[in-house]
């Protein structure tokens, strides 16, 4: 890369982080304007227009950016598995727990954008997730209890986890750094959300098909 | 309630409905302004501090306000399952996720400000959350499955019940009302979610220890 791309592609990486510190406290992608922008990342207006053409375009490069890091985490992951030959679900959730709390900014963007106000950021949010599912998916076929499960059941137990984990990504983030004995509890429950739903997968009949729970004692 | 605190009620009323419209397009609660608010209503800003003292009042309002209607749904929901002897799954889903639609101002606002920027707001949404949570673990003790159970797990349970529920709220509301198909398939996930979580309640066992899942193939 010349020195030029370089310096190019820092003012890049600076604009994007400006927009993650500024919807810090709370603040929704749509409320946050081009020209705060600019000013956070110490640019001026017409440099922003090198990189992106509107603030909708900006959105858009930060769900790639925090999904590709979100990706690369759980590759790791997932070599590491397959190694062991099992999920190891209390030390990949705590892990998991651990990386949110410490990408505090790009899961915020993400939990909170999934139902955000800009229509394309939403849509593209959205699109990875439903990717880390179908990856999720892929990845259950390594189980011998989940591998003769149709494709379409596989998408669906790896839906609820994806969701539940982006839960629990809100709950923890919604906690401050000294609240540990919360942190403590939530992870442990995350664990046994976890197990749950393993546990329904390894007694998931395909063909269950009453639909009805229980009768009233 | 004499004429005169009616018409006080009606405003107070006119000035809740008229934030959630203006959220409507995907705005966070923090961006909406209380001259907006007042402007939309069609009342002096004076009139509004008759009512709240801040914007963040009229937030925890409606946050009161939209669990006061869920609760009543879940109520009644809950009442025609106790005269059945059992949740059916299928008609239970399918009455959600109608109700969600129809009263989309009002879930979209609880959907996002779960998540979103005002901390007042926030805290409470999720205070009503985890009274959901409760009242549902309460329910579970009728099931014979589910009444051993030890509280902790009940809680566990319900909690993923409630929040998956929020997710396919947040994902119905998406969809546009000709999107019929995509909803259709949306429901049918929903209805496996709920019995495959079911499914891990029925073989829950309060000293399911491994936590560990499987042996890659």
């Amino acid at each position: 890369m010349s020195a030029r791309d370089e310096r190019k592609q820092q003012t890049r990486q600076t604009l994007l982080d400006a927009t993650l510190k500024l919807m810090q406290e709370g603040r929704g992608f749509v409320s946050v304007s081009l020209r705060e922008v600019t000013r956070e990342a110490g640019v001026v207006p017409t440099a922003f227009y090198r990189h992106f053409r509107d603030m909708d375009e900006l959105g858009l490069a930060l769900v790639d950016d925090v999904s590709l890091s979100l990706r690369k985490m759980l590759r790791e992951e997932r070599v590491k598995a397959k190694g062991a030959g099992h999920i190891a679900l209390q030390s990949s959730v705590m892990m998991f727990l651990l990386y949110v709390r410490q990408e505090s900014q790009k899961f915020e963007f993400l939990v909170r954008e999934r139902m955000g106000g800009s229509p394309k950021v939403r849509e593209a949010v959205q699109r990875e997730i439903r990717h880390f599912v179908t990856d999720l998916a892929n990845d259950f076929r390594l189980f011998p209890e989940m591998q003769n499960l149709p494709s379409d059941d596989l998408e669906m137990i790896a839906d609820l986890v994806i969701n539940t984990a982006i839960n629990w990504s809100g709950e923890i983030l919604a906690l401050a750094s000294d609240q540990v004995r919360l942190q403590y509890e939530l992870s442990m429950r995350a664990v046994k959300q976890l197990r749950l739903i393993f546990v329904g997968a390894r007694h998931w009949k395909v063909t269950e098909a009453a639909g009805v729970m229980g009768t009233a004692a």
